[in-house]
């Protein structure tokens, strides 16, 4: 480029990161000329809104469109080329050739190029017939499809397959439209991002509001009858009639301009990218869905298909592009929350799954703790989990269900996780205490308590599906929790009698200690042990987690 | 001690960590004696409710009686005497002597003392009358006093006295009653952890609600009428009719009995004690308000009389006193919280009169964001103001006030500043994102992200309170905006104009551009940098926190 002229920034895709890099990069220079190129109708709009405005939670459509193509003019002097589909890259000439919405090719000469080709949904096989009421939901005119079927045709039973974050937001509203919903699973489990017994939580809330849910359930075939899916036939043989289809299988990245331009594509199909978001074509970025993001806990590159790391690629692309500095793009955690009715759940970090299939060495500790004071009123539970090592005590991640206040400990254990941080960092944290926002030890701080505890041996946790046989199992809840929910073959002392009744029980034998939610276990098992019992245990997170994980 | 004696713990004082150190003390040693001696009748209840209970958002005194000292000794062996207040301590003999509610006198021999005496309310001169109607609030006597007085008096109008935490929470409760209330502070701002702009979003809010609220006042003198205060006289002479006075003039430790035991007191007024609370004589420990913490940003000792670090003191203390070895007890960061009626207002880290005291070069972004997606049903505005190093960039603190997610952004920030994170830290956490938990991009974001600008040049930021006399301003809102808050003397191009109209600005003037809360004035600035202008800053938080420092 010789100096007089302007340097020329083309970014292909306005979503999931590409109008961020756009801005970004006006900013960071005032005189280069910005193109977006964009297939479909819309700049920019807020992807994560569309099952809200089908149930009608997000009642205005236009409350979706982020950004318009004038906004962009006017603010910015960016050109946004909308309806044009980029079809290849000529990466020594630096050009990009593609075809408009009505037919005409299109050649844009660039210095910088910045792909945001985004991710597409995962159209399984089943998939392959012509039915008016089938859908997947990921641009604005699938969204728009579907509402306009609701409108027109009579549906009182919807089907939703795939128990991911879009397919538990589509439940929800469709629920929220008085439909009768069945949400089917591939999984044993809905949301494979949080461990299962952490997930039965959410399944719990599903049946609450009578949503049918079918795990470990594939969809063999959809029955068609006058255009219409009319039966959806599982493996098991099973059939089921439904008014309205909507399949939400995951994603994938869509690399295909990138392969063909002959970008570097890494292991878990992603673009390769560098710390700036540059390709292996360091003239070419590429941010959002597309690309593999560095997992800070995991050490290891993933895709996250999310709107948080596409927005960080983006701002970094847009600036290294436009003027050759930037701070670096920082790691993911695979940070993520979806509402299901009335609880959140989400996860942060490394997951069971992930730490099993990295032969990463884990421990769990699990709480249920109400999420603000306990005295004042509106407290309401929460579940966490929290991960770590029990090599240093470093946290690997943590897992929460739960009516309030889940955001918020997620983001602090996200936080936790930027910096390597352990159990017992996690246990000091100064974090802001008023009745109505917490407790003076936060639910945060009695996971770590008990990590802490775990890490002393003071006394160490068992599995909360650990097999009770041949284990001395002390009960320390009370009658009526008992009666509510009895663990057979256990001896029955209420937490505040074990100081008078410990002698009952054999010093020698194997213990474990077991409350409603391992708190009174805690108290109990350490008095056991200070008494020098041998091998005393708590069962981490009590019955509470127990009865979700043997059913 | 003879090794075949058990450890004779004795822990002075029930409330703000005592308690705590004893439960910790029973799981560290279960052979241990351990009597708690607590002046008062409850050896445990929640201080941080007391207000609530006055107003009836709390309804049942009950649960403000956090343990019993039959549970104590039923769950944790541990010997409770209420009623019994601790005069003096042999240090050499090991033994702890006093007088009980009847005339009794004691004397407990100790291998590991843990003090837990507390604070106690400051009680200002003015205070020195009889009154029927003047109460502090402390402990649960006050309260009920203060309940008894108000169900048998007609009162219709209250006088606080001191606007911080306690004093707001008083406010709002009395508020909740129908009584008409006044608000009396010595500062000039309510709120003294928060800078004044921010401070006085939570008096807009104060006001909204009614309440009189008199600022840079102390009161010289209560006029008493037949035993009860009649009048309240200000130093600037007005006076003011009251139905009831409450007293919330700050605390001050209660050291007096370690004093007398010739501990070391340190520079702040509080004891002084080493990293598992121990103080200058290694048997006895101490914790919770009595103590100075050491403030991790500031690298300071202070005095910080908040449950948070009461409790982990004791949790520390009691694992340390009983089997000699605890984590160590973490730094504090001063993070605290309040809710003002429909806000809440926080801190954590420094605020600039600490920066400024202690030397410490400091800069500032503020910003104003949405709580959560914009275009998802109910999101609030937050205000959120970051202080940051200048020179590396590191976060020196945060203080937010906002209807909604103020304590899950304070925690963020209270845990980065646990690991000295920097402004690229935070602008990269991967926080928990979904339309109804926050934004791809949170305020945490966008204000690192101001934050970031700033340290880059890019452009800079102008300081909130900025005498714009002399400088090109810009004022990039549209007519409405500028219609309704005026700022005379700038020249008036909205953000969507500036590509085109300026170049009728002079570039060489230094120019200062102005929105509403600093997002599209950000925009521009970088326009006209980008374009040649020669100075050019970006007002800091808009005009939405300008008017609040230029009333």
């Amino acid at each position: 480029m010789a100096a007089s002229q302007h340097l020329k920034i083309v970014i292909v895709g306005g979503v999931a990161g590409g109008a961020t890099a756009a801005a970004r990069a006006r900013r960071a220079n005032a005189n280069a000329e910005i193109t977006i190129v964009e297939k479909g109708p819309a700049v920019s709009f807020a992807n994560c809104g569309l099952p809200y405005h089908i149930g009608g939670e997000i009642e205005q459509r236009e409350k979706l469109l982020v950004a318009t193509k004038e906004l962009f003019w006017n603010r910015f002097r960016i050109r946004v080329c909308t309806g044009h589909l980029a079809e290849s890259i000529d990466t020594k000439n630096q050009t990009v050739t593609g075809v408009t919405e009505s037919g005409d090719t299109f050649e844009l000469p660039y210095d910088k190029l910045i792909l945001s080709t985004g991710s597409e949904p995962i159209r399984p096989d089943f998939c392959n017939v012509q039915a008016a009421n089938l859908f997947q939901l990921w641009t604005l005119d699938d969204m728009d499809r579907i509402i306009a079927y609701l409108k027109s045709a009579e549906c009182k039973t919807a089907t939703v397959v795939g128990a991911g974050f879009v397919g538990l937001e589509v439940v929800e509203q469709l629920h929220r439209l008085g439909l009768k919903v069945t949400l089917i699973e591939r999984l044993p489990q809905v949301l494979g991002p949080l461990d299962s017994e952490m997930a039965k939580l959410v399944q719990e809330e599903l049946d609450k509001k009578q949503v049918t849910v079918c795990l470990s359930a594939s969809v063999s075939k959809l029955q068609v009858e006058q255009g219409r899916v009319s039966q959806v036939v599982l493996d098991n043989g099973s059939s089921q009639a439904t008014d309205l289809v909507i399949v939400g299988a995951g994603v994938r990245p869509r690399t295909e301009l990138a392969t063909r331009a002959g970008l570097a594509i890494g292991k878990t199909g992603g673009l390769v990218v560098n710390e700036y978001c540059q390709t292996s074509e360091p003239n070419i970025y590429a941010v959002g869905d597309m690309i593999e993001y560095h997992h800070g806990t995991l050490n290891q590159n993933m895709r996250i298909p999310l709107a948080g790391p596409a927005n960080r690629s983006g701002r970094v692309a847009g600036s290294h592009a436009a003027c050759g500095k930037s701070p670096k793009m920082p790691s993911v955690q695979g940070t993520s929350i979806v509402r299901v009715f009335d609880v959140a759940a989400g996860t942060t970090g490394l997951n069971e799954r992930l730490c099993k299939a990295n032969n990463i060495p884990y421990a769990c500790a699990t709480i249920q703790a109400p999420h603000h004071a306990s005295y004042f009123p509106g407290a309401k539970n929460l579940t966490l989990k929290l991960i770590y090592s029990p090599e240093d005590g470093r946290v690997l991640g943590a897992q929460a269900v739960g009516a309030e206040g889940v955001d918020k400990r997620l983001d602090v254990v996200a936080t936790l996780l930027n910096f390597s941080g352990t159990v017992d960092d996690l246990a000091g944290l100064d974090l802001a205490y008023a009745p109505p926002f917490g407790s003076a030890k936060d639910p945060l701080h009695m996971a770590a308590f008990v990590a802490q505890n775990d890490l002393a041996d003071y006394p160490t946790l068992a599995s909360v599906d650990i097999a009770l046989d041949g284990y001395q199992v002390v009960d320390v809840r009370n009658a009526s929790e008992i009666e509510k929910l009895p663990l057979p073959g256990a001896v029955k002392i209420p937490v505040d009698d074990i100081s008078s009744k410990w002698e009952s029980l054999d010093p020698d034998a194997p213990t474990i200690v077991v409350c409603h939610s391992g708190k009174r276990a805690h108290i109990a098992a350490s008095w056991l042990l200070g008494k020098g019992f041998k091998e005393v245990r708590n069962l981490n997170g009590g019955m509470s987690i127990r009865r979700l994980t043997n059913p």
